[in-house]
């Protein structure tokens, strides 16, 4: 439960996280230091990167005096404890792992801002019901890391209980050839254990589950605004390898109103999709869509023949799934029509389908009650990129996220983030913890 | 000058062009069976294909008691003089090489449909002032065969002087490995007198050139036609490697709005030359076009990214100079607002421009005439191919082209003519060609 937080308090509270800063600030630099790759930073999932990760913030945590354990699969979980020791654990929660040559704060700077939120409380004296964990999770950029039939996000899914016994196996990363269970193991932690269970969290012993995160995208750059309210992650529906067949013909010879122009066909589609997205956008609905991958044949095509065939690719993302409904429902009308009008066919294949994340509505409004109290601009948003945030949902578990501005991009070397910028989002994020955890 | 042929005439002529159908077929049969290839036939410029081709075209020659004479490079020349010889020659040609496996009837039709007329003028009884000359010319699949720089329809531009010395060094079979001179000399012929000259072919010993050839398109057998009249050989302008260039960007985590996104461009450029097709369409104008090559950078696109780049080629053919100049604008036009509006940078590049030929409006008249002595239906269409026709224009000799339908296609073994079909347009041609030589 919510119990709002007085302005006493409130400022004492900012002035916690501004004097918790220098030690963030210490925490990104030996990071950015010691995790250093030829360009950018990297930190494999149970690779040299990671590990020193986890060495660095468990050190601090325990000189923060923080209570810290670790689950069989290696995530580590460092704890504030409430007054009541009933009272189920509010997490704070992100990862350590990195893409190659990623960048300092994707993930890193949730586990830093728990951190200094905990230090916070902990020199302001700050009191709460609940236990406060900052969790620090393993292997969420599985997609970039790990080949083979599993589902990402693997370590807040094996603390979840959400990955299928068979992952550990399948899921073999690309530099070492290892699969996850072996990487496990290495580090000294139990595969077999993760794959028996029970998991380690569960919505019957925790509450909520808060993650601050740098933006992937520059909405708030182009905002100008430092944090941002995540009310939903996107999911997305996509066509891998869709296809438009027409036929090939001599380019000079054949009528152009005869013609089964591939290449006109798909165009069509295309901006059809494109006018669609313009009326949903002016009617204030969440979606982005790119056609990432188009091409005629190599193999056939030519600058003097009627292009005979496309391959296309198409991912559709949005917060709604009502959205991705109405945009498969679209792609699908329009490609019948083109098929009748322009003599192709199109092969569109099946339309994967990841659903999106809606977070909770209470934790988003106390984020925005946050906002209020802290004299920032409210300001929700969509999340482009995909987080363990999702996870947690899914779990049952009710959760929010908070973004912070970044400028240059995400995954890369060159992402940014302005230390002040990463002081209101903590100082929000701190905010919200302390609401929620009855402080 | 035409001189009108009396209904008698065009009925002994025609009754004549029909008593020499079994020549024909049987020349048709012949080369079928002797220069066949794995699938359908090949009739290398100079190689052995076309070498049994001219043996056998002379030996008809021969039989029907023409002059055979040879020029330089090749080309053969079989006449019935005409009853004056001040007069100037009228010239039946087509080409008798074929691409790799192609069709019977690509260039060997108007040669052996020449031979058909000569044979029934001859039958006939019709005597000519002029003489009458069919032509067989060698190598205008040049493009199909020869590598290197040259200006293609090599036998023709021979024959007429409209070739460059250094092109006879440059232009290299693809097959043989040998320069065109080459194989103009292992034929027997002289390369150095083709490049010191004088031309063989001149307007001043040329009144006019007929020449007969299979549709490479679809239209008259959409028409349900077997004949069409030629009023002009579209050119071209072309772009060989345009490149659209927007951002790559994260494809979940950009907003739609601010997207460099160059496949919504290209297709959004496409999408408005298709507009404006369907404007000069339907004014009457004679247009044509193909983006031919369209793909985004396999090296770097993604299903998740946002496109940052296409390469494509554009090839825009008509038969009006003026209409390629409105396309070339429009296309030029419509990319500049492109940008501004997308935020890409279009790189064009210039276009090429291979102008049309706009064949000589005395002798398609003639044809109309023809078409309406003989109770053919008139139908003028522009040529989408290239053909020897061109090269004649562009010396200065008037020129006119007779179309036979074509049911599968150009430049395919399975391209198709039915006799029936060929002795109407071979009776076309001969009463053109006796009311030009005022028989």
């Amino acid at each position: 439960m919510t119990q709002p937080i007085d302005a006493a308090t409130t400022q004492r509270l900012t002035a916690a996280i501004a004097a918790a800063m220098p030690t963030a600030q210490a925490l990104f630099d030996d990071l950015a230091q010691n995790t250093r790759d030829t360009k950018g930073v990297t930190r494999a999932p149970y690779g040299d990167g990671e590990q020193y990760a986890y060495r660095l913030v468990q050190e601090c945590a325990t000189r923060l005096e923080l209570q810290c354990t670790w689950d069989a699969a290696g995530n580590l979980y460092m704890t504030r404890p409430g007054t009541d020791s009933g009272a189920r654990a509010i997490l704070i929660g992100s990862h350590l792992d990195s893409v190659p040559n990623g960048g300092n704060y994707d993930g890193a700077a949730g586990v830093i801002a728990g951190l200094a939120v905990l230090e916070a409380f902990a020199s302001a004296g700050l009191r709460h019901r609940a236990d406060v964990t900052v969790m620090a999770i393993r292997s969420e950029e599985a997609g970039s890391w790990f080949t083979g039939d599993h589902g990402g996000h693997l370590g807040s899914r094996m603390a979840l209980g959400l990955i299928g016994a068979s992952e550990l196996d399948a899921a073999v990363r690309l530099d070492s050839g290892k699969s996850l269970g072996t990487h496990i193991a290495e580090c000294g932690f139990d595969p077999q254990r993760v794959k028996d269970g029970p998991a380690h969290l569960s919505a019957d012993r925790v509450q909520s589950y808060f993650e601050l995160h740098i933006e992937q995208g520059p909405v708030l750059e182009m905002k100008d605004l430092a944090v941002g309210v995540v009310n939903s992650i996107r999911g997305n529906s996509r066509l891998r390898d869709a296809r438009c067949i027409g036929a090939y013909n001599h380019g000079g010879a054949t009528p152009q109103e005869v013609r089964q122009d591939a290449v006109i066909a798909t165009s069509d589609l295309i901006m059809r999709v494109q006018r669609q997205w313009e009326a949903l956008h002016a009617a204030g609905k969440d979606l982005v869509f790119a056609f990432g991958k188009l091409s005629t044949d190599p193999q056939v095509h030519s600058l003097s023949k009627v292009p005979g065939e496309t391959r296309f690719s198409l991912d559709i993302r949005s917060g709604s799934p009502q959205v991705l409904a109405t945009m498969r429902a679209c792609v699908i009308e329009q490609a019948r029509l083109i098929e009748a009008e322009r003599k192709v066919t199109f092969e569109l294949g099946e339309f994967s389908l990841s659903e999106p994340t809606v977070l909770e509505q209470p934790l988003i409004d106390t984020l925005r009650t946050g906002c209020e109290a802290l004299q920032l601009p409210v300001f929700e948003m969509a999340s482009g990129g995909g987080h363990d945030a999702q996870e947690f949902t899914r779990a049952g578990i009710p959760s929010a996220m908070v973004f912070v501005r970044n400028a240059n991009g995400s995954h890369v070397a060159e992402e940014a983030m302005e230390m002040s910028d990463f002081e209101l989002g903590t100082r929000l994020l701190g905010w919200a913890v302390a609401a929620q955890a009855n402080a």
